[in-house]
Order: C-alpha cells, then structure tokens, then sequence
C-alpha cells in the first residue's frame, strides 16, 4: 500500500537492530485518516469470507482493528496480554507466549464466551515481525474451534520471518507494508 | 445516553466491590456499533472547540478515541503507562499514578513533540472511575502547556468521585452513561 510505504519512509525512525519507530502515527500517535485507508484494503481482501469477528491483542493494534470492524460490521475480540488482579472474570482459553522484545513470558486469553466453533476470526495488528502474537492469536482461534479466514498487518518486517511462517501454515496473510530489509545505515527497503 | 446505559443493563455484570464488567462489549469485546454512537456524541458536545488532538492511554479506550478522531479529522495520541525496554525513543513528559485497581506505581508518558502548547486536547477514556488516569492526562497537557477543551468518559462510576473533582478542576466532563450506585443486590442506577 503506496501511503503507508511513503508515511514509513518520511516519518518512520530507523534504530540499531533493525528496530523501527513509526510512534508518530502508528503507535504512540494514530494517523487515523491513514489507519481508515488501511482498514478499507483489508475490507476489500477479505470483505466476501464471512467474516464475523476481528481480532487483535492489547496494543496500539486495537484502533486499527475497530476500523476494519466498522466495515464487516462486526465486533472486535482483544485478546488480553495477561491476566490482572481484577481478572476478568469467568472462563478462558490461554496460550504462553514467549515476548522476544522483552524477554518474558505471558499468557494470552480469550474469554470462552466470546469466541465460538461459529465463528470466522479475522486477526489484525499493526506489526507482524516474528509472528509470536499472531501465532498466539491463531493459537486460540484453534482451541476454540473458530475458523481464521485471514491475517492482516499494517507493517511486516519480512526479515524476522513471522508473516511467512504463519503463510506456511496455510494462512492468508495481507500486510500492506512489507519490509525486507534495514540498512546498517537506516535504508528501508519494500518487497 | 439510553443506548449504553440499556446496554449495561442488559450486558453489564456486577462483581463484589462494585466492580462492574463490561467486557462483552466495551473493553474485552468491543462493540463497534456502540462506539461509533458514543463517538458521535462527544463530537456533537465538543465541535466547535478546535480540537487539535484526541488523548487517550493504553488501554481498551484506544479504539473508541479512534472512531471519535476520525470525526475530528485529527490524530490520536495515546498516552503509554509505563517505559518499556525498547523504550519509544526520545524525550517524554512523564507523571507518575498509583494505581488503586492493581496497587502498584507506574509512569504515564507522552512524546514532547508530539503534543505542544498549540495543541486543543479532548481526553478520552472508557472509564472514568476515581480519575486517576483522567488526572495524570490532564497533568500531561498542562505539562506540555496544551489547552484541554473536555474529557469523555464512556461510562462514570460518579459513586467513585473522579469524575467530580475533575469538574470542580473547571474542566468539561461528558460522560455518556453516569452510574450513581450499585446496589448489593447488583442493581444498576444512573444520574
């Protein structure tokens, strides 16, 4: 997707490891006009499967999720990081995950309730790097018996892996920026 | 507004303590259909101000801060609650809360560039329960010397205060569903 390539190109931030920041309108901040684009590219890729649930995971993810949401009338499923003390009530599916940003481990939960064997589960996020929270994601449409008609992130980092292995899984992946590598010297290139 | 106080009439759980979980549609599901019927009341309430920017923080209140920026046509800065290890790069204002429902202190933080004092900043959350969050955001914009011309709240705990003090602060409050008390029993009431 040409805006979303040409926003990373003028405001996205190049750090050492191969870390990008696009905080000024993904994350921290929310281009919503661009975040609108975005969800309508999805909405024409996936608008004839029957989609009846987004879902996503606790995150700068949620909004974009709640746009795409908007089109296939629908709800948004965000799947929570890890359990507080307030809970949240009642009964969950689970899947660990290993965080390779921060190093820790988490669970992600889903109330039972709220996803069923009826359902046909589009799974968004922002970023799709090596893929652990989507995986997680398809994880827990799997144990719940819910079909996953497709994944889609804003920015794939191609290198790290995640958006290809999950493509190996079988899955449909449609990211509207792919990445494929990151200069020593800060140079984004696009597949 | 009558169709999120139906709403949490008919799918709103009351927990001990006056815990209420509204979780099968405004935090761990979102209901899309509802936001977007609550972002429109907010712009209705504060059109005409000027607003530059919508401030929200991490949270489920990301998505609804969305859909009322898109009718703004503005971004939408989230305000993060604590640094992580890779860090958002950068010079941060920061304040630090406590937080009653988990106990511990955390750092509330937005980006210096990314709001300055010609920014005109409506705060957004879901909750508004004793105001802690509310506080630090409004802490932030008066740090950064931005205007805030309101705060929305989709659903005020009133019984909890936050809401109030934050009035007597001289600040505009519209929240769109004012729960007045709970009873032991669970019963529901609003303003």
């Amino acid at each position: 997707m040409k805006l979303l390539e040409e926003k990373i190109l003028k405001d996205g931030k190049v750090y050492p490891e191969g870390v990008i920041k696009v905080d000024s309108f993904l994350t921290h901040q929310i281009d919503t006009n661009l975040i609108f684009e975005c969800s309508r590219e999805w909405y024409d890729e996936f608008k004839d499967m029957g989609v009846t649930k987004i879902l996503t995971i606790d995150g700068s993810g949620i909004g974009i999720s709640c746009l795409v949401a908007r089109h296939f009338n629908v709800p948004v499923l965000c799947a929570k990081k890890s359990r507080t003390n307030n809970g949240i009530g009642g009964d969950f599916y689970s899947t660990k995950v290993v965080s390779l940003t921060h190093g820790h481990e988490y669970s992600v939960t889903v109330k039972k309730q709220l996803i069923t064997e009826n359902d046909r589960v589009l799974i968004i996020d922002d970023f799709l790097s090596n893929g652990t929270a989507m995986k997680a994601l398809i994880t827990l449409c799997k144990i719940a018996g819910a079909a996953v008609v497709g994944c889609g992130a804003a920015i794939e980092k191609v290198y790290q892996g995640g958006g290809n292995d999950i493509r190996r899984m079988g899955y449909t992946v449609k990211s509207l920026a792919m990445i494929s590598s990151v200069s020593d010297g800060g140079k984004i290139e696009f597949c």
